[in-house]
């Protein structure tokens, strides 16, 4: 047959096939698995890769953020070096090295290529990571788009030699693929990681950058040293403030008032305490033997009844008796915040401005997980008022932090935006359109610290809006805010008295002629003693007392 | 030793271990694997479960949602009941039933209790769902809230028996856990599917509800015929308007324009064909035995080279090469828009307004990707101009549509209301703030098909801001403004045209009188038939030639 016939028959086939109905045998067929990493391939916008610039800074953050999470678990003061080069139009080389504790050669490919694998998911502690996808997803990222593997430097004894992978990631099954790995002797006299991928990005010294996402990162890790070599060939030095870690935080066991059936139900079938009351106070917090009683009784239970036995309707009295149960907060160990006055040494030291104001608030709860707001307010100086056209200022800059991360992107959907957007600014002496951010010389940081931030997606860039979360940030926003119209007001008063002193002096020559006329004084009197002493003592005590 | 002793030791070990400086090793034995349930079940707001109002509409919908997939995959007309009783305060039961083609007995448990799993994830397609973590996303919802399995009936066989299963997924492990299974004989004459979800909830009858849900479904889906019984015993009965499914779409290869590094080196390595240009043909649209030759020509790289054995540089050279070649635009048969027609009836079925216009613009591309936008307005009529205290009238309706799907979520985000705020609104007759939504009498619904729609989370609220789709939404917007504006300016002209005749209507008697006095004539004339002759004539004529 002529070849062309048999290739139109296939084609008609073809036809056929694609348009004939469906039944559930045929869809059967094209049922499958999808790997995670294939999942966050296609997705990768989820992760904080949406665009090339966007996708530089996610690659930075994410080293960052796992080289200082290490150093602090390991009570290493963290010594972070970022490089970042540009290879060619749309391609970038970035490293980023610590003095951290190292890796274990076994653990290195899983942690750096594997999706979902880590430390941080199933414990309830303050950390920068907790979802186990931030660094692999940045190798996932290179490797999609320059199809480079990444290269991990990890040396785990100081005195050791330092492992060295080339890895990449397996797609399909979300499993490491090794493409190389060495042992070599480096030199170097500590333990430490160092990472090295090349990825497509676009670098702008702007808003959304590795510098300012460095130079905020600074502000609230004052007791790391960074240093940083941009594209551009630009070197920055963050040193450290303070020589002393951060307080840290502890693991806790969650929480009876945040606990859900699905998960209580998987807790009791997985436990290994052979009675209900040991169950109650070996996995939660804050329950002891008579709360453990007490939720018992509630939920008509014995507290020796076996935990694995509970039927349905036994395993729901047992979740509404432990919400009923009066028990204390869970205890806020677990968390690490900056501290106010660590917080208003950062801002001061990268912000010059003429007055600064920090406040952490007392640890909170929501949905049974700890958290903890500081908040700080900078006012003037350099932050010089700048007014545009309409003789409106410009909006005031806002920082966001979420556990010592800068968060750069998506600010709409914050609950750090609204509830700053919340507060009625005209009150506290700065300018606002109802609703907005208000306009004037200021800065507002905000730092929320958590054993779990609800963050609204993967790539980390804003937090949910948590009732409870968005009344303590405006609660602390309102501190800061009274004590900048404090000094606003002493301001304002300060530089209207001057000008009515001012005033008083050029007055002060004519009177002394006056009254000398009057008294009939034919000497010479010098006013400038009499104005030192009377007015500008006057200023002083009044500045006193303000 | 005294057993308080005792317990004082382990517990001073117990704080000195936690204090401890901790190395690689201790770290090292810390870290695990993190299963895709275990993830989205700590992070379902990122699924929509955010709250309980959210997390009903969204079961609902993707339950509906898989119900119509179904049906159309199988070209069958939709018949979807849906059912939402309230158990206790915060507790409902959700049933979806469909006349789909059903499910095979082997694939029932891995659907609906396997995250990440499915058919869509891995074709080039329009279809609703398009992750496969929909559905089984809802079921880990409802164990996670209420503790109880989801119930599911399916009947792949019109004329054989109806498999039941009681479903739960093993978190761990992201495997199904089959609680029963059963084979029943229902006695039902054709094929389907019905499942049932008990979960935590609440009920509202305003815009984020099932109830706007299926309404918004019912007009963008008018080949559907949904009955629903609400929580609160409403029976809504939204009829098919059309029997006629629309134009089902095909399965497309990829475009190598929209192809990425990392996937073309899988796909090469992965691929049957036993040379470069048999794999650029077979593996991708748009490129013929010219354009392969040409693409080799560009990378200088022989078309019989083995793919698999393309060494980095070449790979690199071949992906440029593949995007520099002059191709056709992917094909568009993998869409099924919705077409203007059927838009514009559905909307006038669901709304009655005094003006509809709808417009389905011309298939484009983003990232190698296909879609098109659809887009409607309807103005006037029960849309009657509303204005507040202020003076100012309601902001218009904007309903969002993504493959059929209503979104009524996160509209912020959204590049629909991107588009819709980018236009200057006054221009067509509708009131504004700069940069908002319009306000006015009026509706505006947008609809995306795409074979891939970028939604900016899992929970599928809103589409990421790709330029091209933004400036079709625009084009398409801009369409319908102008229509709509012909139609304010003709009917202000007829009311202006009426108000001036009637003026006219009312001096007519009296220019008769003077006439007959001029004229000296004494009868009495009847002005009707004149007015009726001479005004009414005109403004029908000049409601003609308007």
């Amino acid at each position: 047959m002529d070849p062309n016939i048999i290739k139109f028959i296939i084609f008609y086939i073809g036809v056929l096939m694609t348009d004939k109905i469906k039944t559930a045998v045929e869809m059967a067929k094209e049922q499958r698995a999808i790997s995670v990493a294939e999942f966050f391939e296609k997705n990768r916008h989820l992760l904080g890769f949406d665009n090339p610039t966007k996708s530089l800074l996610t690659v930075v953050k994410e080293a960052v953020d796992n080289a200082l999470d290490a150093c602090e678990e390991a009570n290493i003061l963290p010594d972070i070096d970022v490089d970042i080069k540009q290879l060619e139009e749309n391609r970038y080389q970035v490293t980023v090295e610590d003095n951290g504790p190292g890796i274990l050669r076994e653990q290195i490919p899983k942690i750096f290529a594997k999706l979902l694998y880590g430390s941080k998911f199933h414990r309830l502690r303050q950390s920068r990571g907790q979802q186990g996808i931030g660094i692999s997803s940045s190798v996932l990222y290179s490797q999609l788009t320059t199809g480079y593997p990444a290269v991990i430097y990890s040396k785990p004894k100081a005195k050791g030699k330092t492992h060295v992978f080339h890895l990449k990631i397996d797609t399909i099954k979300n499993e490491p693929e090794i493409i190389k790995e060495d042992l070599i002797d480096d030199g170097m006299k500590h333990t430490g990681t160092k990472i090295i991928m090349i990825l497509e990005g676009k670098y702008i010294q702007r808003y959304h950058s590795a510098d300012e996402y460095l130079k905020q990162t600074a502000i609230v890790n004052p007791w790391a040293h960074i240093t940083y070599k941009s594209p551009i060939g630009e070197k920055f030095d963050f040193p450290r403030v303070i020589n002393k870690l951060s307080k840290r935080p502890k693991e806790i066991k969650p929480h009876p008032y945040g606990v859900e059936l699905g998960i209580l139900i998987r807790m009791l079938k997985n436990t290994k305490s052979r009675n209900l009351s040991g169950f109650l106070q070996n996995e939660f917090c804050r329950i002891g033997s008579t709360s453990s009683e007490e939720i018992c009784r509630l939920a008509a239970l014995k507290p020796e009844d076996n935990p694995k036995n509970l039927d349905h309707k036994a395993q729901q009295n047992l979740i509404k008796a432990m919400q009923r149960v009066k028990l204390m907060r869970p205890p806020t160990d677990c968390l690490s915040p900056i501290g106010d006055k660590l917080l208003e040494q950062g801002i001061s030291k990268e912000i010059n401005a003429e007055f600064v104001t920090t406040i952490t608030r007392e640890p909170s709860v929501y949905r049974g997980i700890p958290f903890q707001i500081e908040a700080g307010l900078a006012y003037g100086g350099e932050l010089k008022e700048k007014k545009n056209e309409e003789g409106k200022s410009d909006q005031v800059k806002v920082m966001r932090f979420a556990n010592k991360i800068p968060l750069l992107y998506e600010p709409s959907g914050c609950s750090i935006t609204k509830s700053i957007s919340s507060i009625k600014w005209r009150r506290y002496g700065l300018e606002q359109s109802s609703g907005s951010i208000p306009r004037g010389p200021a800065i507002i940081a905000v730092h929320i610290a958590s054993a779990w931030v609800p963050y609204t997606s993967e790539s980390k860039e804003s937090i949910a809006n948590y009732p409870e979360i968005i009344k303590e940030m405006k609660l602390a926003l309102q501190d800061c805010a009274r004590k900048m119209l404090r000094h606003i007001r002493k301001q304002t008063k300060v530089k209207r008295e001057t000008e009515r002193l001012n005033i008083f002096e050029s007055y002060i020559p004519l009177i002394i002629e006056n009254a000398k006329e009057l008294a009939e004084v034919k000497t010479k009197i010098d006013a400038k003693p009499i104005i030192d002493k009377v007015i500008k003592k006057d200023l002083i005590e009044y500045g006193k007392k303000r």
